[in-house]
Protein backbone atom coordinates (compact mmCIF):
# COMPACT_ATOMS: atom_id res chain seq x y z
CA UNK A 1 0.00 0.00 0.00
CA UNK A 2 1.33 3.26 -0.58
CA UNK A 3 1.93 5.45 2.12
CA UNK A 4 0.41 9.18 1.15
CA UNK A 5 -2.46 10.14 -1.20
CA UNK A 6 -2.12 13.51 -3.54
CA UNK A 7 -4.03 15.38 -5.27
CA UNK A 8 -6.32 12.11 -5.93
CA UNK A 9 -7.67 12.05 -2.42
CA UNK A 10 -10.43 14.91 -1.24
CA UNK A 11 -8.69 17.10 0.86
CA UNK A 12 -10.82 15.70 4.22
CA UNK A 13 -9.73 12.39 3.75
CA UNK A 14 -5.70 13.82 3.17
CA UNK A 15 -6.55 15.66 6.70
CA UNK A 16 -8.37 12.92 8.46
CA UNK A 17 -4.70 10.54 7.61
CA UNK A 18 -2.85 13.53 8.70
CA UNK A 19 -4.33 13.10 12.14
CA UNK A 20 -4.42 9.22 12.35
CA UNK A 21 -0.90 8.65 11.63
CA UNK A 22 -0.12 11.06 14.82
CA UNK A 23 -1.45 8.81 17.00
CA UNK A 24 0.71 6.71 19.30
CA UNK A 25 2.25 3.65 17.24
CA UNK A 26 0.31 4.45 13.62
CA UNK A 27 2.84 5.74 10.63
CA UNK A 28 1.35 6.50 7.49
CA UNK A 29 0.59 3.10 6.44
CA UNK A 30 -1.63 1.99 8.54
CA UNK A 31 -3.62 5.83 9.16
CA UNK A 32 -4.09 5.47 5.32
CA UNK A 33 -5.38 1.56 6.01
CA UNK A 34 -7.80 3.03 8.55
CA UNK A 35 -9.08 6.23 7.16
CA UNK A 36 -9.95 4.14 3.73
CA UNK A 37 -11.51 1.75 5.91
CA UNK A 38 -13.64 4.03 7.53
CA UNK A 39 -14.38 5.97 4.43
CA UNK A 40 -14.66 3.13 1.83
CA UNK A 41 -16.67 0.38 3.50
CA UNK A 42 -17.38 1.96 7.44
CA UNK A 43 -19.77 5.20 7.98
CA UNK A 44 -21.65 3.04 10.61
CA UNK A 45 -18.22 2.60 12.62
CA UNK A 46 -17.52 5.82 11.29
CA UNK A 47 -20.23 7.33 12.99
CA UNK A 48 -19.68 4.99 16.39
CA UNK A 49 -15.83 6.69 16.42
CA UNK A 50 -17.33 10.04 16.62
CA UNK A 51 -19.80 9.16 19.16
CA UNK A 52 -17.09 7.27 21.11
CA UNK A 53 -14.26 9.92 21.60
CA UNK A 54 -16.96 12.64 22.19
CA UNK A 55 -17.66 10.69 25.16
CA UNK A 56 -13.96 9.98 25.84
CA UNK A 57 -14.21 14.28 25.87
CA UNK A 58 -15.60 14.17 29.26
CA UNK A 59 -13.03 12.01 30.73
CA UNK A 60 -10.38 13.46 33.41
CA UNK A 61 -7.22 12.23 35.23
CA UNK A 62 -8.64 11.60 39.19
CA UNK A 63 -7.20 14.84 40.92
CA UNK A 64 -5.67 12.48 43.88
CA UNK A 65 -4.32 9.64 41.54
CA UNK A 66 -4.53 10.15 38.07
CA UNK A 67 -6.77 7.44 36.69
CA UNK A 68 -9.00 8.51 34.03
CA UNK A 69 -12.36 9.26 35.15
CA UNK A 70 -15.67 10.40 33.63
CA UNK A 71 -16.72 12.99 36.24
CA UNK A 72 -15.07 16.48 36.29
CA UNK A 73 -13.30 17.29 39.21
CA UNK A 74 -14.32 14.39 41.58
CA UNK A 75 -12.35 11.65 42.32
CA UNK A 76 -12.09 8.24 40.99
CA UNK A 77 -13.93 5.16 41.88
CA UNK A 78 -11.25 4.19 43.46
CA UNK A 79 -9.98 6.94 45.57
CA UNK A 80 -13.63 7.56 46.59
CA UNK A 81 -14.39 4.27 47.20
CA UNK A 82 -15.20 3.67 51.43
CA UNK A 83 -13.53 -0.42 51.06
CA UNK A 84 -10.23 0.77 49.96
CA UNK A 85 -7.58 1.04 52.60
CA UNK A 86 -6.26 4.56 52.51
CA UNK A 87 -3.25 3.75 54.59
CA UNK A 88 -1.69 2.07 51.95
CA UNK A 89 -0.13 3.56 48.38
CA UNK A 90 1.11 1.83 45.14
CA UNK A 91 3.09 3.65 42.65
CA UNK A 92 2.72 2.65 38.95
CA UNK A 93 4.48 4.06 36.05
CA UNK A 94 1.09 4.52 34.01
CA UNK A 95 -2.29 4.06 34.02
CA UNK A 96 -2.26 0.62 32.89
CA UNK A 97 -0.10 -0.64 35.51
CA UNK A 98 -2.93 0.34 37.28
CA UNK A 99 -5.30 -1.76 35.28
CA UNK A 100 -3.29 -5.00 35.71
CA UNK A 101 -2.68 -4.79 39.14
CA UNK A 102 -6.72 -4.06 39.75
CA UNK A 103 -7.27 -7.33 37.25
CA UNK A 104 -5.59 -9.29 39.87
CA UNK A 105 -8.01 -8.27 43.09
CA UNK A 106 -5.11 -8.55 44.97
CA UNK A 107 -4.27 -4.86 46.38
CA UNK A 108 -6.70 -3.03 48.52
CA UNK A 109 -5.35 0.21 49.31
CA UNK A 110 -4.95 3.45 46.40
CA UNK A 111 -2.67 4.41 43.98
CA UNK A 112 -0.04 7.16 42.64
CA UNK A 113 0.71 7.16 39.66
CA UNK A 114 4.06 8.13 38.43
CA UNK A 115 3.19 9.07 34.76
CA UNK A 116 6.39 7.99 33.28
CA UNK A 117 9.79 6.29 35.15
CA UNK A 118 13.30 7.11 35.80
CA UNK A 119 14.86 7.62 32.61
CA UNK A 120 17.85 10.43 32.07
CA UNK A 121 18.43 8.93 28.35
CA UNK A 122 14.78 9.78 27.49
CA UNK A 123 14.52 12.50 28.67
CA UNK A 124 12.62 11.67 31.85
CA UNK A 125 15.18 12.91 34.71
CA UNK A 126 14.33 13.28 38.73
CA UNK A 127 12.71 16.79 37.38
CA UNK A 128 10.32 15.33 35.32
CA UNK A 129 8.87 12.68 38.16
CA UNK A 130 6.37 13.91 40.66
CA UNK A 131 8.68 13.39 43.52
CA UNK A 132 7.69 16.02 45.81
CA UNK A 133 3.62 15.17 45.09
CA UNK A 134 4.16 11.79 46.11
CA UNK A 135 6.20 12.78 49.19
CA UNK A 136 2.98 15.47 50.16
CA UNK A 137 0.48 12.87 49.21
CA UNK A 138 2.51 10.14 52.08
CA UNK A 139 2.33 12.92 54.73
CA UNK A 140 -1.07 14.43 54.38
CA UNK A 141 -2.76 11.23 54.25
CA UNK A 142 -1.28 9.34 56.92
CA UNK A 143 -0.07 6.56 54.44
CA UNK A 144 1.53 3.64 56.37
CA UNK A 145 2.82 1.47 53.46
CA UNK A 146 3.97 2.49 49.80
CA UNK A 147 4.10 -0.57 47.47
CA UNK A 148 7.22 0.10 44.55
CA UNK A 149 5.30 -1.40 42.01
CA UNK A 150 6.97 -0.94 38.96
CA UNK A 151 8.35 -3.14 35.82
CA UNK A 152 10.54 -5.83 36.65
CA UNK A 153 13.30 -4.04 34.07
CA UNK A 154 15.96 -1.79 33.97
CA UNK A 155 14.25 1.26 34.08
CA UNK A 156 11.85 0.16 36.63
CA UNK A 157 14.56 -0.47 38.98
CA UNK A 158 16.11 2.97 38.52
CA UNK A 159 12.51 4.33 39.38
CA UNK A 160 12.66 2.54 42.29
CA UNK A 161 15.91 3.39 43.58
CA UNK A 162 15.26 6.98 43.06
CA UNK A 163 11.61 6.50 45.34
CA UNK A 164 13.93 4.74 47.60
CA UNK A 165 15.90 7.46 47.36
CA UNK A 166 13.40 10.50 48.33
CA UNK A 167 11.24 8.86 50.51
CA UNK A 168 14.24 7.62 52.86
CA UNK A 169 13.80 8.70 56.51
CA UNK A 170 9.39 9.07 56.05
CA UNK A 171 8.00 6.82 58.58
CA UNK A 172 6.57 4.63 56.23
CA UNK A 173 6.89 0.72 55.14
CA UNK A 174 8.09 0.62 51.43
CA UNK A 175 7.46 -2.77 49.73
CA UNK A 176 7.88 -4.18 46.63
CA UNK A 177 5.84 -7.26 44.55
CA UNK A 178 7.39 -10.38 44.78
CA UNK A 179 10.13 -11.42 42.13
CA UNK A 180 9.86 -15.06 40.67
CA UNK A 181 8.62 -17.79 38.36
CA UNK A 182 5.76 -16.48 36.60
CA UNK A 183 2.32 -18.43 36.70
CA UNK A 184 1.95 -20.32 33.64
CA UNK A 185 4.99 -20.31 31.71
CA UNK A 186 6.66 -23.65 31.24
CA UNK A 187 10.14 -23.88 33.15
CA UNK A 188 12.41 -23.54 29.47
CA UNK A 189 10.45 -20.39 28.59
CA UNK A 190 12.00 -18.13 31.78
CA UNK A 191 14.82 -16.23 31.32
CA UNK A 192 17.80 -16.35 33.44
CA UNK A 193 17.75 -13.36 35.33
CA UNK A 194 13.90 -14.57 36.79
CA UNK A 195 15.75 -17.94 37.75
CA UNK A 196 18.37 -16.26 39.13
CA UNK A 197 15.92 -14.55 41.63
CA UNK A 198 13.12 -17.54 41.91
CA UNK A 199 16.25 -19.58 43.23
CA UNK A 200 17.55 -17.15 45.36
CA UNK A 201 14.15 -16.64 47.14
CA UNK A 202 13.39 -20.04 47.31
CA UNK A 203 10.57 -21.25 49.95
CA UNK A 204 10.80 -24.11 52.05
CA UNK A 205 7.65 -25.82 51.72
CA UNK A 206 8.72 -29.16 53.34
CA UNK B 1 1.00 -2.42 28.98
CA UNK B 2 -2.31 -4.60 30.00
CA UNK B 3 -4.83 -5.44 27.29
CA UNK B 4 -7.89 -4.73 29.05
CA UNK B 5 -8.77 -2.01 31.40
CA UNK B 6 -12.23 -3.28 33.79
CA UNK B 7 -14.02 -1.18 36.35
CA UNK B 8 -11.31 1.11 37.10
CA UNK B 9 -11.65 2.24 33.78
CA UNK B 10 -14.75 4.74 33.14
CA UNK B 11 -17.52 3.25 30.61
CA UNK B 12 -16.44 5.89 28.15
CA UNK B 13 -13.40 4.88 27.87
CA UNK B 14 -13.49 1.53 27.74
CA UNK B 15 -15.84 2.14 25.04
CA UNK B 16 -13.78 4.08 23.15
CA UNK B 17 -10.89 0.93 23.29
CA UNK B 18 -13.32 -1.64 22.17
CA UNK B 19 -14.40 0.64 19.20
CA UNK B 20 -10.42 1.46 18.40
CA UNK B 21 -9.53 -1.69 18.56
CA UNK B 22 -11.69 -2.76 15.54
CA UNK B 23 -10.17 -0.77 13.50
CA UNK B 24 -7.80 -2.96 10.64
CA UNK B 25 -4.45 -3.35 11.97
CA UNK B 26 -5.38 -2.48 15.72
CA UNK B 27 -5.39 -4.52 18.52
CA UNK B 28 -6.60 -4.48 21.93
CA UNK B 29 -2.81 -3.39 23.13
CA UNK B 30 -2.51 -0.88 20.67
CA UNK B 31 -6.05 0.71 20.91
CA UNK B 32 -5.49 1.07 25.02
CA UNK B 33 -2.32 3.47 24.29
CA UNK B 34 -3.98 5.95 21.42
CA UNK B 35 -7.08 5.77 24.22
CA UNK B 36 -4.93 7.28 27.18
CA UNK B 37 -2.76 8.92 25.26
CA UNK B 38 -6.18 10.70 23.78
CA UNK B 39 -7.86 11.70 26.97
CA UNK B 40 -4.61 11.80 28.99
CA UNK B 41 -2.44 14.37 27.82
CA UNK B 42 -4.08 15.54 24.26
CA UNK B 43 -7.39 16.52 24.57
CA UNK B 44 -6.59 19.36 21.70
CA UNK B 45 -5.58 16.00 19.57
CA UNK B 46 -9.05 14.59 20.84
CA UNK B 47 -11.00 17.97 19.19
CA UNK B 48 -9.08 17.73 16.28
CA UNK B 49 -9.56 14.01 15.50
CA UNK B 50 -13.57 14.37 15.94
CA UNK B 51 -13.39 16.98 13.69
CA UNK B 52 -11.59 15.18 10.77
CA UNK B 53 -13.79 12.28 11.24
CA UNK B 54 -16.89 14.65 10.94
CA UNK B 55 -15.58 15.88 8.05
CA UNK B 56 -14.82 12.67 6.34
CA UNK B 57 -18.67 11.39 6.57
CA UNK B 58 -18.41 13.59 3.66
CA UNK B 59 -16.68 11.58 1.63
CA UNK B 60 -18.26 8.79 -1.05
CA UNK B 61 -16.57 6.74 -3.71
CA UNK B 62 -17.10 8.06 -6.89
CA UNK B 63 -20.04 6.32 -8.76
CA UNK B 64 -17.74 5.29 -11.87
CA UNK B 65 -14.33 4.34 -10.19
CA UNK B 66 -15.22 4.49 -6.75
CA UNK B 67 -11.98 6.52 -5.95
CA UNK B 68 -13.11 8.53 -2.46
CA UNK B 69 -14.22 11.89 -3.04
CA UNK B 70 -15.65 14.81 -1.43
CA UNK B 71 -19.30 15.54 -2.59
CA UNK B 72 -22.11 13.13 -2.68
CA UNK B 73 -23.52 11.46 -6.23
CA UNK B 74 -20.83 13.23 -7.99
CA UNK B 75 -17.60 12.13 -10.01
CA UNK B 76 -14.52 12.54 -8.27
CA UNK B 77 -12.10 15.13 -9.95
CA UNK B 78 -10.30 12.33 -12.32
CA UNK B 79 -13.58 11.17 -14.00
CA UNK B 80 -14.77 14.62 -14.56
CA UNK B 81 -11.32 15.74 -15.71
CA UNK B 82 -12.03 16.91 -19.51
CA UNK B 83 -8.23 16.53 -19.33
CA UNK B 84 -7.88 12.74 -19.16
CA UNK B 85 -8.22 9.91 -22.18
CA UNK B 86 -11.36 8.33 -21.47
CA UNK B 87 -11.26 5.46 -23.65
CA UNK B 88 -8.18 4.34 -21.43
CA UNK B 89 -8.96 2.26 -18.17
CA UNK B 90 -6.49 1.22 -15.52
CA UNK B 91 -7.92 -1.81 -13.51
CA UNK B 92 -6.35 -1.18 -9.91
CA UNK B 93 -7.24 -4.04 -6.91
CA UNK B 94 -7.55 -0.80 -4.02
CA UNK B 95 -7.76 3.05 -3.95
CA UNK B 96 -4.31 3.26 -3.09
CA UNK B 97 -3.12 1.68 -5.87
CA UNK B 98 -4.66 4.38 -7.35
CA UNK B 99 -3.06 6.92 -5.21
CA UNK B 100 0.12 5.37 -6.07
CA UNK B 101 -0.21 5.82 -10.20
CA UNK B 102 -1.35 9.01 -9.80
CA UNK B 103 1.68 9.86 -7.95
CA UNK B 104 3.96 8.67 -10.92
CA UNK B 105 2.04 11.64 -13.02
CA UNK B 106 1.79 8.84 -15.87
CA UNK B 107 -1.11 7.27 -16.29
CA UNK B 108 -3.96 9.98 -17.97
CA UNK B 109 -6.79 7.66 -18.18
CA UNK B 110 -9.23 6.94 -16.13
CA UNK B 111 -9.58 4.20 -13.29
CA UNK B 112 -11.86 0.88 -12.42
CA UNK B 113 -11.18 -0.49 -8.53
CA UNK B 114 -12.16 -3.45 -8.07
CA UNK B 115 -11.54 -3.67 -4.29
CA UNK B 116 -9.84 -6.80 -3.95
CA UNK B 117 -7.77 -9.81 -5.47
CA UNK B 118 -8.84 -13.16 -7.08
CA UNK B 119 -7.86 -15.24 -3.81
CA UNK B 120 -10.86 -18.21 -3.31
CA UNK B 121 -8.71 -19.17 -0.13
CA UNK B 122 -9.32 -15.88 1.62
CA UNK B 123 -13.10 -15.82 0.47
CA UNK B 124 -12.95 -14.14 -3.02
CA UNK B 125 -13.57 -15.82 -5.53
CA UNK B 126 -14.78 -14.86 -8.89
CA UNK B 127 -18.63 -14.34 -7.81
CA UNK B 128 -17.31 -11.50 -5.66
CA UNK B 129 -15.21 -9.48 -8.03
CA UNK B 130 -16.79 -6.77 -10.16
CA UNK B 131 -16.19 -8.94 -13.26
CA UNK B 132 -19.75 -7.73 -15.16
CA UNK B 133 -19.42 -4.19 -14.26
CA UNK B 134 -16.05 -3.75 -15.27
CA UNK B 135 -17.51 -5.29 -18.99
CA UNK B 136 -19.99 -2.76 -18.57
CA UNK B 137 -18.30 0.23 -18.09
CA UNK B 138 -15.89 -1.14 -21.10
CA UNK B 139 -18.74 -1.42 -23.60
CA UNK B 140 -20.45 1.34 -22.32
CA UNK B 141 -18.05 4.08 -22.42
CA UNK B 142 -16.44 2.77 -25.59
CA UNK B 143 -13.14 2.17 -23.69
CA UNK B 144 -10.13 1.07 -26.18
CA UNK B 145 -7.21 0.25 -23.87
CA UNK B 146 -7.86 -1.34 -20.36
CA UNK B 147 -4.38 -1.48 -18.16
CA UNK B 148 -4.09 -3.89 -15.76
CA UNK B 149 -2.19 -2.38 -12.84
CA UNK B 150 -2.35 -5.42 -10.15
CA UNK B 151 0.47 -6.33 -7.94
CA UNK B 152 3.22 -8.52 -8.85
CA UNK B 153 2.18 -11.10 -6.89
CA UNK B 154 1.04 -14.86 -6.94
CA UNK B 155 -2.78 -13.18 -6.19
CA UNK B 156 -2.17 -10.28 -9.12
CA UNK B 157 -1.55 -12.74 -11.62
CA UNK B 158 -4.34 -14.57 -10.66
CA UNK B 159 -6.30 -11.53 -11.10
CA UNK B 160 -4.87 -10.68 -14.18
CA UNK B 161 -5.86 -14.12 -15.27
CA UNK B 162 -9.55 -14.08 -14.32
CA UNK B 163 -9.71 -10.46 -15.79
CA UNK B 164 -8.14 -11.58 -19.58
CA UNK B 165 -10.13 -14.65 -19.63
CA UNK B 166 -13.50 -12.42 -18.95
CA UNK B 167 -12.87 -9.75 -21.09
CA UNK B 168 -11.38 -12.45 -23.72
CA UNK B 169 -13.73 -11.59 -26.81
CA UNK B 170 -13.81 -7.76 -26.48
CA UNK B 171 -12.51 -5.74 -29.26
CA UNK B 172 -10.51 -3.90 -26.38
CA UNK B 173 -6.32 -3.55 -26.45
CA UNK B 174 -5.38 -5.23 -23.21
CA UNK B 175 -1.71 -4.05 -21.27
CA UNK B 176 0.19 -4.55 -18.33
CA UNK B 177 3.05 -2.40 -16.91
CA UNK B 178 6.21 -3.63 -17.77
CA UNK B 179 8.22 -5.68 -15.30
CA UNK B 180 11.64 -5.15 -14.59
CA UNK B 181 14.32 -3.93 -12.16
CA UNK B 182 12.71 -1.05 -9.91
CA UNK B 183 14.35 2.28 -9.57
CA UNK B 184 16.84 3.12 -7.14
CA UNK B 185 17.25 -0.33 -5.67
CA UNK B 186 20.88 -1.37 -5.71
CA UNK B 187 21.60 -4.83 -7.83
CA UNK B 188 22.39 -7.09 -4.88
CA UNK B 189 18.90 -6.39 -3.52
CA UNK B 190 17.36 -7.55 -6.59
CA UNK B 191 15.15 -10.56 -5.88
CA UNK B 192 15.82 -13.63 -8.25
CA UNK B 193 12.39 -13.90 -10.08
CA UNK B 194 12.48 -9.74 -10.90
CA UNK B 195 16.19 -10.55 -12.13
CA UNK B 196 15.09 -13.23 -14.34
CA UNK B 197 11.87 -10.93 -15.90
CA UNK B 198 14.46 -7.86 -16.45
CA UNK B 199 17.09 -10.39 -18.48
CA UNK B 200 14.14 -12.09 -20.20
CA UNK B 201 13.21 -8.26 -21.30
CA UNK B 202 16.62 -7.13 -21.54
CA UNK B 203 16.63 -4.28 -24.18
CA UNK B 204 19.05 -3.02 -27.02
CA UNK B 205 20.89 0.05 -25.74
CA UNK B 206 24.19 0.53 -27.91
Amino acid sequence: MSTAPLSAAPAALRQLIDELAQLPGLGRRSATRIALSLVQDNQQALQRLIDRLAEAQKIAPCPLCGNPTAVLDSLCGLCSSSRRDRTALCVVEEVSDLWTIERSGAWHGLYFILGGRYSPLEGTGLAELPLDRLANRIEQHEVGEVLLALSPTVEGEATAGVLLDRLKGMNIRITRPARGLPSGRSMEAIDGKTMELALGARQRVG
